[in-house]
């Protein structure tokens, strides 16, 4: 079924331990079509970028069945900007330059051949912009899921609780579950952040994994354990676009299907950590992820038959 | 098959966010047999205590079905206690206490009844006692399981490397892998620490798991994601009770068998968790461990056949 993705398609700068790269193609919503795109190429993307942006790169992903034409391309303004340096654990990292540019004053454009698309995922943007996306959709979508962040709920909580409404799954990582719930049992901010809104909530948990909540239910799945991890940027993103590539292909919403769909996010993420930027996520082939499904099988699976 | 048990039986103060004890019950060895007289009661233990100790507390450990004819008491001597107060994300802690007492000069007698004992958890001691014990085996059991702490890497090293030598399975917590190893990657931690001696690692990684490592593979275990953590004491000595439990109940040490063992050690080690000190090791029956299985199960089941 058609999946429309909404997020930044920018440039990063990047410091690791391993490493330092100059500006490079980044931004949410690339890793996510990248990722969804090899689940799907039923897809499009709404975003924004400036007149310094390779043309090379929207060629691509369109090489890659991402529809662009919701892509804006502002003349005479520039693509966001996002550099940043992790510390030597790659758990935490400072932020050295945020330049929104074109974000600054995004007003997010559906074009008319987008209506009737079935799957949305929303990347982290401002949430009053996911929202313009939802109310610009001519028929609700089967399922919407969105991702935020903790800035948001600094600086535009009503915004983001007028937005986690109207969604059905939420995705967002340990510490901003924390942090929306105000509760630090994450079983007992689960509750809270699905009172608030979502059907579904997903917690990742970076090399810890990641849980996927109804109101009835919770599954695990693991991160797979690697021997380095070279670059987490743009991991969680990669994991959304995996998880709703996976939903878009089979048309299931079942809690049944979206576990599988969260094992699917998960072996795409433990491709994107691999390499610098995106570079993981340009050439995989179904082998390879089919190698990797198969890990996180091997992984997990016991069997308790013999004696319990 | 039988079990030996190697471990301090001793007394606690706990101070939580939730609230704080007296001196009560402690001792890795007293958690260990605990959580494994749910699996087998063909076990043994070897300690020391001080005439301070509760008889009854030694009548009930008998009454399930632990010999305990190698725990020493020492007359005139004190039994071993620790008090520590848990931070509020219960991940941390502090030590108030630590009165070595009856352990200062421990001596483990190993009885004669006891020979020929197959399974043998060695809890966290010195690794010089625990080294004694398996030389005062005059059979080399089926398996021997370990566990230790970053207080002897920082001590004991070479005594550690002994011992870890003589092992077929290691239990440590993440940052003690880390501190082993040298290594912050858990894979690479893993190998080089299975390079000191052991086949196997376990990996305990408190509310994120735990890893199972040999050779070739690695397997996963989530924690129960739960509500509230009352009190963490005990939670990795009891993990280990429930994983030796089990193996020692099935005979069965391939790998295959041993993932269900840390299944089994995590059930074991989520009720540890849910009230002070051994309180919810007390009374559990059959079907509520069943249960608690069942959880992980359900936790971890996923199937991807439908589109992979």
């Amino acid at each position: 079924m058609s999946l429309l993705t909404v997020g930044s398609v920018a440039f990063d700068a990047i410091e690791t331990p391993f490493g330092k790269t100059d500006k490079i193609i980044g931004g949410a919503g690339t890793y996510i079509a990248l990722s969804s795109s090899y689940y799907t190429n039923d897809q499009k993307i709404v975003s924004v970028v400036g007149d310094d942006f390779p043309q090379a790169t929207l060629d691509d992903l369109k090489s890659r069945g991402v529809d662009i034409e919701g892509i804006q391309i502002k003349q005479g303004e520039k693509t966001f900007f996002w550099s940043g340096k992790y510390h030597n654990d790659m758990n935490s990292r400072d932020t050295l330059a945020t330049e929104l540019n074109v974000l600054e004053n995004f007003d997010p454009i559906v074009p008319e051949s987008y209506q009737g698309v079935e799957f949305v995922m929303l990347g982290n943007l401002a949430p009053a912009v996911q929202r313009q996306v939802i109310e610009r959709l001519s028929t609700r979508p089967k399922l919407i899921a969105m991702d935020t962040m903790n800035f948001w709920m600094d600086i535009a909580w009503d915004d983001l609780m007028e937005t986690v409404k109207m969604v059905d799954v939420l995705i967002i990582n340990d510490e901003e579950a924390r942090q929306m719930s105000g509760e630090y049992s994450l079983v007992t901010a689960a509750k809270k952040i699905m009172g608030m809104g979502p059907k579904y909530l997903i917690i990742k948990k970076g090399e810890h994994g990641a849980l996927l909540f109804d109101h009835d239910s919770v599954f695990h799945a693991p991160a797979l354990p690697l021997e380095s991890v070279f670059d987490p940027t743009g991991a969680g993103d990669t994991f959304a676009g995996g998880f709703i590539g996976y939903l878009a292909k089979s048309g299931d919403i079942s809690f049944e299907n979206m576990k599988s769909a969260v094992v699917a996010g998960s072996a795409m993420a433990s491709f994107c950590v691999e390499k610098f930027g995106t570079e993981a996520l340009m050439n995989l082939t179904q082998a390879d992820i089919d190698r990797r499904i198969n890990q996180f099988v091997k992984l997990t699976d016991f069997n308790m038959e013999t004696v319990i």
